[in-house]
């Protein structure tokens, strides 16, 4: 599956309007690959050693870091951290007023002292080592455990692993599968949670274009902010605490404003989130066909569902926002998918992929028994999912979904920490009560009442014979849920934290509505998560060793094997390149300040501020012009191997410097977490050059222009 | 404003994303203007010499004809037209039955015999000669003449010099005003009037994308079709007869199918109808401001009561069809024009033209009284048009119209044929006859009915002052029109081409009510007749000498100026460019034919014929496989100057060879009749391979291939 192509840097304009030219490069390669890719890296022009990208403790990759869910990178060797705009947005939001809106304004701490609090949810990891503990995990499970005990099994051993790691309690771990169950690795992560807001520029830069322009091609957006990593006065993990110093970030990347040009190539590091590029067709027919329209179904009535409900009252659409946008991203990501793979029969490329490797197999494998159980296990799977997503719209409330999660904490706390579901153990406690107290930022009564009204009424539409057995006669009716809401105290954040703590007995006891209702789902709740042990157990036997059979028919080609994203460091690279959405049309890879103006309106998502159209007018374009473009870029294509998590992952030039940030990915790209088509697939990154010429012609940032090593162009 | 810069063949990719680098060639010349742009030809790469294209007589511009409204030209020695599917169209439609639907299957005459006649509008004119006869028109014209007399004596002596021309039968003459009066040419054409419909394709690729696609890009259009003209036996033009044989052209353009690429030097000959590149500022703006708008309001009301007369009526529908489409042709090019000096102020730049201009003029005039009158004499031509536009609501009737020339006939008829107004001259029965006829294919009564109706009561909206005097009292009410439609015999059109030939007091007599409405209205038709020649005649004074004065102005500066397009032969140059719409975005310069494949779907206008899909899966592409893009280009974008009316020109490699046709420019090309913006300027022709493609392998029409001289690529 990998290929790369070189494109030269004087491509003939000739090939304008013919598809299939571009290339692109697969592959979400986790650091130890990458000495086996050297030639690829070399062929592309890259300079730095693949061996200095393996190595965590040095630079570049000690100063790659994640924010969880987000990727970022240090830029000095004070803790300042560059990311998107996006990824800083919580810390911006938390500190913004109606008198001082710094989503509206942008924010700019002068001196260290004007730094903003970040808040419990804005984090930095460091990941400091990675261990392969395969074998610690799956050494000698037996090989005739029902699902549900392997599963146990395996659970057990990875907390284990993960306590055995976090006795430093400056470190967070996790122990990720890799290759599908194949491998295990241990993560550990120096978990820095004093991070402050440092620089966001206006949300009419960072956020230029907005949900309009989410996942499209030209784009304009200067989606970038920086923070800065506070550790105590002893170099270690602290609470927030006016004592605490910048951390002496170990590494840190350069920057260049140097520039690329179309062609070259590039460097992308970050933490990938989640792919499933291994899927059998049969597992990608039943995304396409029941999955995908399910989702977009149900999300796009639950769209209907907020707008309806909360129009008319400005502070309720105001709370909602933020929850629309999410849906609506992953609604256009859905539909992205659903366009993908009509437009292309990914399925129909897996099949002719999976028949090759099938016949492979029956000379090269161990016999027919494995993939004839690796069908039924998928089956199984695919139809406990129908239910899961059954019993998911039957509990679609925010407060029912609060109320189960403290029924279950207080379950799993009467065992010992150790025996503790994953999620629901001590190290858990921090995360649970920040999601439940974060819920009153984007909750409203009567807002849930409608939305889980709609989600019943959906949910009494479903096969009965693909809803969980027992669960109709416990919900209420659709129309009776008033009662409930104004009867129930989890709606109040204090009242609603007040449970975590309590013991089951306490539950049982209570008549809050939303309390009453979790425990009497709970059986039903329970017989669907044992039913997931079971069946995930079950994949945890099969995949791997399918896994480990299309390693080695990829191996019999020379072609190495790169896992799923799974929110672990990952390098992927790339060139800069333009691509062909249809005959006769090429986009990018370069847009311009003069876009920006070009697309101005007077009407959110296309403000621009002044000083900026002024800039641009009067062609202040300083150092920050490219020689080719006669102008400043914004945002630029490459054909590198991104996903969600990749938000904020440093784009690196051929020596390792810091010359864009990733934010997205073209519209065409978006099946790509499924089937990496070379010829479409694009990233969409934020051109450093753009990022520095607004923080000297449009926001003044000379105090972070200063903080940073940057390389500017020859004269 | 002449401006041609040479886009290499290897222009890199590079420049993808940057607005303003592409380059585009203004001017549609006078053949004879050539030799002055030698170095320019030269410069682009264009090897036949400026000479033979200035010399009507030769090889190739003797091959370059006229249909009367679109352009085409001779490929072979026997009468051979090659033209746009579109502007064969009237010849297909009008031999299509329901039983042997040529527009949908497409038609191919395997012989001569098998041809079948265009009908009498399907004209094929060959411009044989083109003299200047400026002194005639204008010489010792009195310099105080009223407006009037001046716009009576120029149109007195351009009849004379028509009928002098027309004398041999077999031609027909015009003498158009060239630079908006200064000069005047007779053009001396040969009119063929036995032409022939010999091969056009279906119009699934005839008309690809349909209105849909209409002034888009990417297209996939194959806008072509095949005509033949034929003579009497003597070799003279001739009625349709089977005695007829086909014409003797004197040259042919030779056909190539080695095929451009980008940046390649184009020639483009052909008919452009009408632009308005020499408007003054003021122009510019009341086109901009009230004439377009009002403009669009008007045909989208009128297509809005079309569509509500014709609902539920197939056949009323179909009797509207064409009419619609060219409603909707004008809308999108007037909203094109909108949108164009919406997004670039070319008053404003024409503003700094103008003064740069006038300051020297100032140095270099003959005084400020020019300009003075020019001003006055251009604020009486808007004036009026404005009364022009009020009555054009108030008689917005097919029938009073058709009434109004009948009548206007009648009147003229009384006089000598030497001084009735042009147009209504003996010459001009067959056309006048034509249209009357040609009007029952697309009119239905009740919808005109409808359609007068709105008018009216969109007349009575328009300010009192806008309108002319006495009109008011003349007219119907909107809702009393129904006993008109119900007593009138007009619809019937042996009725109505009976009135031809019948004197002024028949129709005074008459008690058909659209023929009284016709009488009743003359006097303020006529009023406004007279008030036009007064304004004509004043801009015919003034206007020549501001563009003697721009003329020696731009000759100050080494610059030729080529004239406003008037529907003669002209020759504009440029090269094969792709262009940017917009920050991030690059169009063409070509499309293939998988792009077709791409683009079908199971509806109009995106069907595509089962034998072309087979083909382009099969890549079935024979010798038209570009060797750059490896597949078969199908329609691509120069950067050569046209306009409605070039529709069907012939586009000719350096070599003058045929290697395209002109059909339609970009909708961000619009504006260019105004203003010729290089950046963004592209006309989209269909790519010669693409026919030869479409015959050989979809409709097999080896007869003309072989007919055809073809030059093919060498292997």
């Amino acid at each position: 599956m990998f290929k790369s192509i070189v494109l030269p840097a004087t491509f003939p304009v000739l090939l304008l309007g013919v598809a299939g030219h571009a290339m692109a490069d697969e592959g979400q390669w986790q650091p130890h690959q990458l000495p086996q890719l050297k030639s690829e890296l070399k062929r592309i022009g890259i300079t730095m050693p693949a061996e200095k990208l393996a190595d965590l403790s040095k630079h570049p990759m000690s100063a790659i870091v994640s924010l969880g869910g987000c990727s970022a990178s240090f830029v000095s060797p004070d803790g300042l951290v560059v990311t998107n705009h996006h990824c800083g947005y919580g810390a911006i939001q938390r500190n913004s007023t109606p008198e001082k809106n710094y989503i509206v304004d942008g924010f700019l701490a002068k001196t260290r002292a004007e730094e903003l609090p970040g808040g419990p949810n804005t984090l930095v990891y460091v990941t400091e080592k990675v261990e392969n503990v395969t074998d610690r995990v799956l050494k000698d499970l037996g090989a005739n455990l029902t699902g549900r005990q392997r599963n146990e099994a395996i659970s057990s051993r990875v907390k284990a692993l993960i306590a055995e790691c976090e006795s430093d309690k400056a470190y967070r771990c996790s122990v990720p599968a890799f290759h599908r169950g194949l491998e295990y690795y241990r993560i550990k992560q120096l978990m820095i949670r004093d991070v402050r807001l440092v620089y966001a520029p206006s949300d009419k830069i960072g956020n230029f274009g907005g949900d309009i322009d989410n996942y499209e091609w030209p784009r304009q957006t200067g989606d970038y902010s920086f923070l800065r990593a506070y550790v105590g006065p002893d170099g270690r993990p602290a609470d927030p605490s006016p004592n605490n110093v910048p951390y002496k970030s170990k590494d840190y990347l350069v920057v260049s404003a140097e520039g690329l040009k179309n062609g070259d190539p590039i460097l992308l590091a970050g933490y990938p989130g989640r792919t499933s590029r291994y899927k059998l067709p049969s597992e990608i027919r039943f995304a396409r066909d029941t999955d995908f329209p399910a989702k977009a179904a149900t999300i796009t009535a639950d769209l209907a569902v907020i707008a309806e409900a909360t129009k008319g009252n400005p502070a309720w659409d105001v709370r909602y926002a933020s929850v629309a946008k999410s849906l609506n991203n992953v609604l256009k990501k859905t539909q992205g998918l659903m366009d993908g793979f009509a437009r292309k029969d990914v399925a129909a490329i897996k099949d002719v992929q999976d028949a090759e490797f099938r016949a492979w197999y029956a000379k090269n494998g161990s016999g027919p028994q494995l993939l004839a159980d690796l069908d039924a296990v998928i089956a199984a799977d695919m139809a406990l999912s129908r239910e899961e997503a059954a019993y998911a719209e039957a509990s679609h409330s925010d407060l029912l979904k609060s109320a189960r999660t403290l029924y279950r904490l207080a379950q799993e706390r009467q065992k010992p920490d150790a025996e503790r579901e994953a999620g629901y153990q001590e190290r858990d406690l921090s995360f649970i009560k920040a999601r439940l107290t974060r819920l009153e930022q984007s909750f409203v009564p009567g807002v849930d009442q409608a939305r889980y009204a709609a989600a019943l009424n959906r949910y009494a539409k479903i096969d009965p014979k693909l809803r969980p057995q027992g669960l109709d006669a416990l919900l209420p009716a659709a129309n009776s849920l008033g009662s409930l809401y104004q009867s129930t105290e989890l709606a109040d954040t204090n009242k609603r934290l007040a449970w975590i703590g309590k013991d089951v007995d306490a539950f049982r006891a209570s008549k809050d509505p939303f309390i009453v209702l979790a425990v009497r789902l709970n059986e039903v709740a329970t017989n669907l998560d044992e039913r997931r042990k079971e069946v995930d157990g079950n994949l945890d036997r099969t995949i791997p060793q399918y896994m480990a059979a299309v390693i080695a028919y990829k191996k019999s080609q020379g072609k190495p094997v790169y896992p799923d994203a799974n929110s672990t460091l990952r390098v992927t690279f790339g060139t800069v390149a333009p691509y062909t959405p249809r005959d006769g049309l090429v986009k990018g890879p370069f847009t311009t300040v003069e876009g920006i103006v070009e697309k101005a309106t007077d009407k959110d998502p296309f403000l621009v501020p002044a000083a900026l159209t002024e800039a641009v007018k009067a062609k202040r374009y300083g150092v920050f012009k490219d020689p080719v473009l006669n102008t400043v870029p914004v945002n630029f294509l490459s054909s590198a191997d991104t996903t969600g998590g990749n938000s904020g992952s440093a784009v690196m030039n051929k020596r390792g410097e810091l010359v864009g940030l990733n934010f997205d990915s073209t519209y065409e790209s978006i099946t790509k977490d499924w089937y990496f088509d070379t010829a479409i697939t694009r990233a969409i990154h934020v051109d450093i050059r753009y990022m520095l010429w607004v923080m000297k012609e449009v926001d003044h940032a000379d105090n972070l222009l200063k903080e940073m090593t940057i390389k500017y162009p020859k004269k």
